[in-house]
């Protein structure tokens, strides 16, 4: 069993850097505050006996020598940038978990056959660079280094001058680290398992994404003396779309997501009918084929809604991936760990996209989620209970024992 | 007849002061091209043989004696401030036909029985202070003086310290200006005249005007990880209303008008369920039982919405003037000098507010409309042919006349 206050104590440790006034914390990638965090990983991480290695997008992976240092590393971890308003456990929980993993087995003098690492992975929030997700998504060659390193800020500054800046440019080119099974603990940054009052949410996979940008162009016009019928008001048009999105999810029950998140007005002014409206579609499923699906329908309403009003609109795909299953083996392993320690469970699948989806594709994977307060996530006042943190990381535990072999 | 080519070089020549790039004029009130715009206008008054009054809330009046002095003065006027995206003819044509009926005048030598006035009303357009209509409003009591001296632009500057500034904080306590009658010319700013293909529309009213503040309070959370079913999405209830909106005003042709025209969404975030959305109500009618039925069954729905949601949703009134028909002997007036020109006419309601609906509450008024290009105002790309605006000019110096004496 791992030592829960150890693990809280390092996740309050952590949040301090960053650490923001309504309680939560401001950590954007690569940043100078960035730089702390991972030193401060680091550090605990050398004083844990581990070595330390850092690959070409900054990925940083911490090594305890296995019996057979010839059998690929039993790999956890997660992420330790965050939102601009962001908490104190997305991500940096199943780092930490995974420290204290390594803590445990040094405290019990428990020497495992394959060798045993603990990674971070750089800038998953895609706050500050896209694509979302960087690190591992260029480990897995879901897109490049070159594409990577060009991303800049608001501020014009690339991802490879801000790693050189802060120390985090390595040698080993990503994907070249061999990982035999990986394991990622995280809060479920939903309600499921405190609706259900369960702790562990075994996770049987991860949602497919399909986000879209959709720009609706009308003539904008007074509001007052033009007539209803000759108006060509691109927020009414925009609306019915926002509204079918929503409608379009609900016939998919259970896993069916849509989302409009962010809406532009233009002009934006309180007597001018909007004569363009610029608005984010993001739908989700666990299934590709109904996710297929769901992107068709919207496609459908958005070209029969365009004949009908006669205005311009706009659709265009802005980032794809398809649903993720976790390797059953992954997956039995977190479900046995959980059976065996006692703890309540359920399956959850993940609505949210993890590092864990492109390491699922060099390896297999698999997620253990706890519950977090209210199903809070992306916020300051994010939360977690340290008795549910401690029973992931024991589930971590014990997974990858079973998969390293003692 | 009114001399078009000088009515039109007066207007290039006052929409040189603000000139923007594209083609349209940026003059927001008491700003320094406001001065400089009311002082060409004011040169021009007393190279008229125009005396000049100003009070004050800054409305300028420009007199030509009558040959009974003792009789109050027939009125004309409009504004020469404009919105930051704004036109050269919104408000501007309405002074500048004003001196050019004094022109013509002076011109055939005629000397009417009452006197004649030009006036410029202090910020009619509200963009860098509110309330709109500010220096009709003050002159006829629909708010009050203090009101307007206090409102603040965005940096902090008063009305009352802006008037000073410029030069055009007058003495006369505004409304004890006597005026006999107001007649003012304007474009549409709307496509009734110009798909009709009108040359002068006849004013019967303008509508009443109901404006809101609509704010709808939900849960922000994580698009991917929260069920359909758990979600507080404060954009899709408010969507429903924006549509509802457009609804109601569909329900009451041909004179209801629904926008919604502003929309803000809390946090704004692609993969973030909105939590908040705020968002503007413009209702308007010609009918004030309708205007009043629109505001029932807004309020209504929304209250059903309420309920049906469980979301917070909060409705403020921010705006509010009756509809205003204008006087019959006014409307006549104008008729009559259409018909005696041979113009083509209808009658157009208006459907934007204008310093005659306040003039209208202290003395008998009437307005006459050209046609704008496509309908189009508040716009850089707001345009109006010369021949429209002559005959505009033509029918505002029969009117005045007929009712001033000659
Ligand atoms: N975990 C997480 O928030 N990932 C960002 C991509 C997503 O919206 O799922
Ligand atoms: N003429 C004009 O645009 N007035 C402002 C108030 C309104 O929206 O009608």
């Amino acid at each position: 069993r791992i030592n829960g206050e150890r693990l809280w104590k390092s996740l309050m440790d952590l949040a301090a850097i960053g650490a923001t006034e309504k309680g939560g914390v401001k950590r954007l990638a690569l940043t100078d505050l960035d730089r702390q965090g991972r030193d401060l990983v680091v550090k605990w991480a050398r004083e844990a006996g581990l070595s330390i290695t850092v690959d070409q997008i900054g990925n940083v992976f911490m090594r305890r020598e296995g019996r057979n240092p010839a059998l690929p590393p039993i790999v956890t971890g997660s992420h330790v940038d965050t939102q601009p308003t962001g908490g104190k456990f997305d991500g940096n929980y199943g780092v930490l978990a995974g420290l204290e993993v390594v803590r445990t087995l040094n405290d019990q003098g428990i020497q495992t056959e394959a060798p045993i690492e603990v990674a971070f992975w750089t800038n998953e929030e895609g706050s500050r660079f896209v694509p979302v997700m960087m690190g591992s998504g260029v480990f897995c060659g879901a897109f490049s280094l070159e594409t990577a390193y060009a991303a800049v800020d608001t501020e014009g500054r690339s991802v490879r001058e801000e790693l050189a800046r802060i120390g985090y440019l390595g040698d080993q080119v990503p994907g070249q680290h061999p990982i035999g099974a990986y394991f990622e603990t995280h809060i479920e940054q939903g309600p499921v398992l405190e609706d259900a009052d369960k702790v562990i949410g075994v996770v049987p996979a991860v949602m497919g994404l399909s986000w879209y940008d959709c720009t609706v162009t009308g003539m904008e016009a007074h509001a007052g003396p033009t007539p209803m019928g000759l108006r060509r008001d691109a927020l009414q048009v925009a609306t019915a779309i926002m509204q079918e999105v929503v409608s379009i999810a609900n016939r998919y029950p259970p896993y069916g997501r849509g989302t409009v998140g962010m809406v532009e007005v233009f002009p934006n002014s309180r007597n001018v009918i909007p004569g363009r409206v610029k608005f984010s579609i993001d739908l989700r499923n666990v299934n590709e084929a109904l996710l297929n699906t769901m992107h068709e329908e919207m496609l459908a309403f958005v070209a029969r809604t365009r004949t009908e009003s006669g205005l311009g609109i706009e659709v265009e795909r802005v980032s794809y991936y398809p649903p993720c299953p976790f390797h059953p083996d992954c997956v039995e392993a977190v479900r046995a760990a959980t059976d065996k320690l006692g703890y309540s469970t359920m399956d959850v699948v993940s609505g949210a996209g993890h590092d864990a989806i492109y390491a699922a594709r060099v390896a297999p994977s698999g997620m253990i989620f706890v519950p977090c307060k209210d199903g809070i996530s992306h916020n300051e006042i994010e939360d977690a209970q340290p008795a549910h943190l401690e029973a992931g990381c024991n589930v971590l535990l014990h997974a990858m024992l079973a998969r390293a072999g003692r």
